[in-house]
């Protein structure tokens, strides 16, 4: 690994490692860090701590997507040499980290969180939410801090994560003198991908994902069985461009807008039938995923190169967390003991 | 320190270093612990990161009540041949625990914990519980479960907090295997002791208290100011035993039980003054409190040596929480990074 660049802008975003990525992490996130890798200072945290507070019944399934998601971010052209790649649990400084700066947000504060709320919602806790997974905002706050982010990529839906991270360090340099990096938010451009079903989100557990992972046989049968407009009968019919998801999909991966446009205006006027739809996004998506699998291969020919990546950039992170809870503990007057 | 016989029961209990330690602690729990280090391998933690949950915005009193606590303990007759003291925010592992031991706790078991309950309560938080207050019983468990207490000291109102620990245990050992040792209460005897001024309880911050590190001019002017039966005004009249704090005082610490017994019939039947009375309360205090002084000025001629001490218990219970922290790890199928 090369050392990074020091004016380059530190930046942290990550994924838990839950399931295989997919076309949805893609557009949302992926392809927006590839491109940041050459201009910024970029962690990529392997969240497995996260992934635990609703995980905790299946260890086994967050300790298999650790090397995982490693070979989706290695697939997805994230680079090694550029790019600190962080596991969450060997970074034992993020746990002391957030139990100090859960003093500084209170129970109101995190249960109006508007994305746990709509978890809490989702997951069916009522009541029964586990603590670990109610606080996580707060550990996310004690991640960023940590490795010193001064950017980190949002959607409009975590911008109120990201403000409750602004909120602390405020609070925290207000109440023991500077020592926090506030962080700035870096609004992506891209929005949320639709599942296969036409379902508002990709999910991995929902079953309506294209897997960066998936073969080109799986790639073909999962388009042509695609939601598109079920008003859409004979190919001679006017479509609906409008919540079908096959031309949202082209929107965001085909690189002609001019033929992506071209396609909506025939597909409304009719004419234009949904197998042939479906095979130019498949001859859209292919070139986007055939050296993505070919990457893949290659690492993953070698688990224990793809773990010592991994174990380098920890050993940075590690490094970096040190750093600035040796600067929290002094500000918190603790005794060096 | 020797090496404690391993055949001991380890035994866990601590204080929160936010003031120094009174008459309550001595009759509440420090007399019990004094007994203990003969029969137990006997861990006494110096809770500073548990202070800091609502002491966040005055760390420099958790920071000078560390060595101030630790000589409380030495003067109380704590022998550091035989206890382990342990600094708790130099127990990183701790924190890491915590925040699993969260995952198996809901944030509504946390809400109904009657201590907890009274504490939000009494501090006045309404709606702005810190939230590093709020989920403090499962730091606790942290601690308890961490060390391998086997046994934990408890009174009357902390029973809910060690059913927690065990409930936690329990759910652990039973989601991921055998790992943690379940902790069994040992009730403590002796009740709360009143303040000085009749309140349900002497405390560090209600300015009730006779500390341990207070002069003989100090005891004698605070026994001299103690309340006591309002309706008492002439040595003649009879007057009212229960209530009365001096005579709390005395069942906890006058070593002749029969002469206390002796001492209330004659208050109840009247001829018995408060100025006699109190004389023989101070009479009672003085041969407890006097050592104490002894032992605390040696001890604090050498404010080294006495970190000195907390830094080898600390070593010890770091020692020990490392290994408790590796079988939870292996657990939960965190990756060695």
């Amino acid at each position: 690994m090369t050392t990074p660049t020091p004016t380059r802008p530190r930046i942290l975003t990550g994924d838990r490692p839950t399931g295989r990525l997919h076309l949805g992490h893609l557009a949302g996130s992926l392809q927006g860090r590839v491109a940041l890798q050459d201009t910024h200072d970029l962690f990529v945290l392997v969240a497995d701590v996260q992934a635990l507070t609703d995980h905790f019944d299946r260890p086994h399934t967050v300790h298999d997507h650790v090397p995982e998601v490693m070979l989706d971010y290695l697939a997805a052209g994230l680079d090694p040499a550029k790019v600190t790649f962080v596991l969450q649990s060997a970074v034992p400084q993020l746990a002391e980290l957030t139990l100090y700066l859960l003093n500084l947000v209170t129970v109101s504060k995190l249960r109006q969180n508007p994305t746990v709320k709509t978890e809490i919602v989702q997951k069916g806790y009522g009541e029964a939410v586990p603590a670990g997974f109610f606080i996580y905002p707060a550990a996310q706050v004690a991640d960023i801090v940590a490795f010193g982010a001064q950017v980190v990529p949002v959607g409009e839906d975590q911008q109120p994560m990201l403000e409750l991270a602004r909120e602390v360090v405020r609070r925290f340099n207000s109440l023991y003198g500077p020592t926090l990096t506030e962080p700035q938010a870096h609004l992506s451009a891209v929005s949320r991908l639709p599942g296969l079903d036409g379902g508002a989100k990709m999910g991995k557990s929902l079953g309506n994902a294209i897997y960066l992972s998936d073969t080109p046989e799986e790639v073909q049968r999962k388009v042509m069985g695609m939601y598109t407009d079920p008003g859409h009968l004979r190919a001679s019919d006017p479509g609906r461009v409008e919540g079908n998801p096959v031309f949202t999909f082209l929107d965001a991966f085909d690189p002609d807008p001019a033929r992506v446009a071209a396609l909506k205006a025939h597909y409304r006027a009719g004419g234009l039938g949904d197998v042939t739809l479906k095979r130019h996004l498949i001859e859209v998506l292919e070139p986007l995923l055939a050296p993505m699998r070919a990457r893949r291969a290659t690492f993953a020919a070698d688990p224990s190169a793809v773990m010592r990546l991994l174990q380098q950039g920890t050993a940075r992170g590690r490094a970096e967390a040190a750093c600035t809870l040796k600067r929290v503990r002094s500000a918190l007057r603790l005794h060096e003991c």
